[in-house]
């Protein structure tokens, strides 16, 4: 038996979308940017690809940015948003617990002479409305708050956060990094109040190396990267037809049925925390309720360090992560479970199990299977 | 027949890229940041592909960025670099005849306040190493100069312009855009004294959405997109591990008997410059000498407009490109051809055609009937 639970770090390239891009690369392989039929051709799966994404989110053709992953997106929305607005202010708002991308962009914008205000979570990592609403000054340009978090799978109240600081200051922009929230999560960003989000195409069975921004339309942004005025002028750079094309594609399938996969995905989970729970030693630190996020469990053994448990759950083929593991190497304290108030011991001590719509309920009997062989073994081990 | 004769616009894929992408796909689909065996597995595809890099160059595997493309490549060396080291000096050197993704990058950091000086070139393109040396100060921080021009071919004389750079102002850096070059010229970076130099994987038979930076150890640069510190803090983002694994095989492939290659796609060029010359109202831009690249070649038609030439031949199901066709959905006025001193005319009536090994020799024939044809016919048209 072998479980893949680690679908936030990565997932397998759905079989429709590793035929569309063979295809792409074998036959139609021209520049989109040409303008014999070689060109056109590829530029028309460019063009389908948007509507497919358009149509998944609702959204206008016109409002969709390629880029070459979320990291590229989260860049692109901040610095992008930060140039083009910072005569109306120099203040941005986000959380503690956000992805490294918007963290260290952050970073980056104050080294610039950016002010920017980390919001804190609660014990399951949510930010509050109110908070947000304190937060929001007349030169805040900018909230940029993640949808549904990578390591512990919090919910962000993002509807209420859209009214809230359209009340303080209706200039203020909200960007959503709905990276491992897409697909998941019922998103229409006219509807909710979003005015930019990031998505990357390898969490949603898409492949690595293709994302988008969504720019709500009339909302002004600098490019990031500069040349032959691709896009617009926003993103240049000859298009990654086939990962462009085949993102087109992962968004129609992953936005299908949303409802029927959360449940599909709560049931799994929900049976993992049943199993899991009744292991002496194990502790789960997302929220259990379906106000979490389907998908994401954060699971502490305190006493027996991460990468411990994490090869040995490798030895039985079952992989997860420590920590958030899309962001580095080497596991780092996390940010987002230090801001939860987790102790030291449990900060060491958690993995990271994350569920696709293609892990079996055999999977998840496995998963716990282990867990309950490895847990009193390794703390055995561990006490020595 | 059919002859795709625009490999400078774009490439084929080749079949080992192709099913080395497939594999990874559909097996290896791990995140190389995750810490199990999924992601040293990946992790694995991209120190191999460092590798086959570093020997093509003769460089080091850690002097590799991988980037989405060589306009992010050549962002990268522009921005990073005069981020870098802004208080050394904020004078930067170029040609008038670079791509896009340099003039553009160029254009935002004047915006920066950093001032660019733009070099003239001679009739076939090239610049001088005499207008190099002169406009080099001692707060010239960087030269950024491409190898091989995309529009006609022109090889600029790299090695003797690093020369004399050094002689004036040892502390200014060379970048180089060989994203024409690379496969077509032998390079060695350190041997030529280049500190800087971009690829992209889609001009040599690699996919698209990936290329890379190469820039010299020691070299302080700075990151243009920000987040979980992959690629040393380089370049963050979850690494495009098929399309870096493609990239790597393709530049192994690309760079194996450069001399051979270079034979053979002289062999096409100097036949097609031969055929196309004997027809009436045919002019050849680039220089037909062994100077220029073998694959490049520029061809006007006064009194036919590049549109019509290149649908024309559209029809016979030859591909080629007006003006440098990878910049723009739009034939703007090519400031290359500009700079080469063309007139309007001439300026309004140019075609690229660009080979690749793949091309045969029947193709070429192929091209040369079929101008023979199309080229009395569309000026008698024109004339009327």
């Amino acid at each position: 038996m072998e479980a893949y639970v680690d679908n936030s770090a990565t997932t397998r390239v759905s079989t429709p979308c590793i035929e569309l891009i063979n295809k792409i690369m074998r036959e139609d392989y021209g520049n989109p940017s040409s303008l014999q039929m070689k060109g056109v051709e590829a530029e028309e799966y460019i063009l389908t690809a948007r509507k497919q994404i358009a149509k998944s989110l609702s959204i206008e053709e016109k409002e969709i940015i390629f880029t070459s992953c979320g990291t590229e997106s989260d860049n692109m929305a901040l610095i992008g948003i930060a140039n083009a607005y910072k005569r109306d202010g120099m203040h941005i708002v986000t959380t503690k617990v956000e992805h490294a991308a918007i963290i260290s962009t952050c970073k980056y914008l104050e080294d610039q002479g950016f002010e920017v205000t980390y919001l804190d979570v609660d014990k399951y990592g949510r930010v509050s409305v109110e908070d947000v609403k304190n937060a929001v000054r007349p030169d805040t340009i900018l909230v940029s708050i993640m949808y549904v978090n990578n390591e512990v799978g919090a919910v962000m109240p993002i509807k209420e956060i859209a009214k809230v600081i359209k009340s303080v200051n209706p200039k203020t922009l909200l960007h959503v990094d709905a990276i491992q929230a897409f697909s998941k999560i019922d998103i229409r960003p006219h509807r909710d109040g979003i005015d930019l989000m990031s998505v990357s195409g390898h969490k949603i069975n898409g492949p690595k190396g293709v994302g988008f921004l969504y720019v709500k339309d009339k909302t002004k942004i600098k490019p990031i990267i500069h040349g032959g005025g691709h896009q617009n002028g926003l993103r240049s750079g000859t298009e990654n037809v086939p990962g462009v094309a085949a993102l087109g594609l992962a968004c129609e399938l992953a936005t299908k049925n949303i409802e029927g996969k959360r449940e599909y995905l709560f049931g799994l989970r929900d049976r993992l925390i049943e199993g899991l729970s009744a292991i002496d030693g194990v502790i789960i630190n997302s929220d259990v309720s379906h106000d979490n996020a389907p998908h994401i469990l954060s699971v502490s053994v305190p006493g027996v360090r991460a990468e411990v448990l994490l090869h040995s759950l490798e030895d039985k083929k079952i992989y997860v992560s420590a920590g958030s593991a899309c962001s580095s190497n080497k596991p780092a304290v996390s940010a987002t479970l230090k801001a939860m108030g987790l102790d030291k011991t449990r900060l060491e001590s958690t993995v990271r199990i994350s569920l696709s719509e293609e892990n079996t309920k055999e999977e998840i009997e496995y998963v716990i299977d282990s867990f309950k062989e490895l847990v009193p073994v390794l703390l055995k081990y561990q006490r020595r």
